[in-house]
């Protein structure tokens, strides 16, 4: 079992199995090298081979570091994969990315890597943080947009209130799960660009959450690089339909950001943002590729070569919409 | 370009290309986490991205942690291979291996990454120092020994004289690295057990260089190995022909040692092989799985409890064979 100190606190009476805990600290500042390191060294210690199963128990932090330390020990141990947030069930357990972050981004180290099984139990949604919550919906906004229709209506009619309710809320993760795995079946090592489209709202994302040195929440980050993702497509003329009100609405309902949030010891220096966008795996050799709606349901790969627009667009986040 | 600085120096004037090179230093030392960090942050810092084609050019732990490198580094760049020396012309550069050594042993961290082209020049060899010449050998030696047939007539006959000859030369690394696909092919991941035997006398031979600090070259590990395999084979009562003399007079012909060396601060010791061997990856659940000859063309997995004979055999290599 691969899990950090916070969720490895709360599960251990939940999973009753006979197996060695690894256990890092909770964050996303976890899910790095040294880390990685460690638990391969631990691995070695506990004499692993190929037939030691490696089971990922936590958030998205210890799917991604959990899968790649599998996905690399013996070139490779069986994987499974238990998500025990909204996030990691809804979006990073399924799908077979691993990463690790270095010093220069986020992910940038990684394997796909698909876990042999992953066990869904909306029940452990139960203890999860306010925060996490967010989070989550974060990526569930953005598959909204993405799939548009049955799911983006789902979207718009979601509440916290409503989540409450234990078949609503498995119904939800259910459709939410189902297109995240209709899309990466379609393009599973993320060659034709289909699957590359879960990455709407990531680019910025990303290099906002490197930025603030991972202070910003990755669903926050989501949050804001959704709402900038369609600023730039009404700049450039690629939005037929303007959901931006409706957007910033739903990001509210979540306690969602609809601006960059003052955060101690974090400048949103235009500067470090484009050093980071320049950094983002995204980029393909020169121009900003931005994955860009023009209504929910339809998305495109734009290149953006227009430096100053997206300067304008990153500096409109610096105030909150008065929708 | 991956490269180490013995290679490089020579190389940069036989392939002209307009590319960025990556050094590091020489010797099994480099093929570890924190040269593979190191590289990771230059690829980052020249703004590589997925169209960015990494080439390793040198041996075999080049080829291996440029090839980690390149599988990793974004979940994967496009990956090629100039091999440059016998060893890694006939073995590591073929069939999608790639690995770090970590402190606990050799080869652990890694992944399944076949490079998309490999292209092997025989003429490098012309610039090979001469114990290179003999680590190479040891692997074809081994593929002899897997293969039985022709290749292992054709080691019986080659000698270093022959070698010099550029079309016999030409003929032989053909043929090995056939032997070499062939199997790769049967079983790519390791799975049904037919790659594995590829691994024939590294068991041992992976401990001893690991437990001599990387002091005894890959080859002459290997050469030690194969010779344990035969004699703990003839010992378990699996041998259907004694071909141990037949494989000391090849050894010797190409100057790899038939026992162990003495190497300045590198003690033999019996607890550290045993505990090296049970780092192993070949390790499955208990007993040591090591791969064992009948004769020329005959190998098989054999799991060995007995651990008194085992330490048995490691002793007979203390002492230089009589034949």
């Amino acid at each position: 079992m691969i899990s950090d100190s916070r969720v490895a606190k709360c599960i251990r009476g939940y999973l009753d199995l006979d197996a060695q805990w690894l256990v890092v600290s909770a964050g996303e500042h976890s899910k790095c090298l040294q880390q990685a390191a460690g638990l391969w060294d631990e691995l070695c210690r506990l004499k692993a081979d190929r037939n030691t199963a490696v089971l990922a128990v936590g958030g998205g932090m210890i799917g991604d570091l959990g899968g790649f330390v599998a996905a690399t020990y013996l070139r490779g141990l069986p994987f499974f994969s238990l998500p025990t947030s909204l996030l990691a069930m809804l979006d990073a357990a399924v799908g077979g990315k691993t990463a690790i972050d270095i010093e220069g981004g986020k992910n940038l180290v990684g394997a796909f890597y698909p876990a042999l099984a992953v066990a869904i139990d909306t029940e452990l949604l139960d203890s999860l943080p306010e925060p996490e919550w967010s989070s989550g919906m974060a990526e569930a906004i953005k598959h909204g947009i993405l799939s548009g229709g049955e799911l983006w209506k789902t979207i718009g009619r979601l509440s916290p209130g409503r989540l409450q309710d234990k078949d609503e809320r498995q119904r939800f993760v259910e459709e939410a799960v189902s297109l995240k795995l209709f899309v990466v079946e379609q393009d599973p090592y993320e060659k034709t660009g289909e699957r590359a489209k879960l990455n709407l709202g990531h680019t910025l994302g990303h290099a906002l959450e490197w930025c603030s040195n991972y202070r910003l929440g990755h669903g926050e980050a989501v949050a804001l690089g959704l709402l900038a993702a369609v600023r730039l497509s009404r700049s450039l003329g690629h939005l037929e339909q303007d959901f931006e009100s409706e957007l910033v609405s739903i990001l509210r309902r979540w306690s969602l950001p609809t601006s960059l949030p003052v955060l101690d010891g974090v400048e949103w220096s235009w500067e470090r943002i484009a050093e980071a966008l320049g950094r983002d795996k995204k980029v393909d050799s020169g121009a900003w590729k931005f994955i860009l709606p023009a209504k929910p349901g339809a998305v495109s790969f734009t290149a953006v070569s227009e430096v100053d627009l997206v300067r304008k667009i990153v500096d409109s986040l610096k105030v909150a919409p008065e929708v």
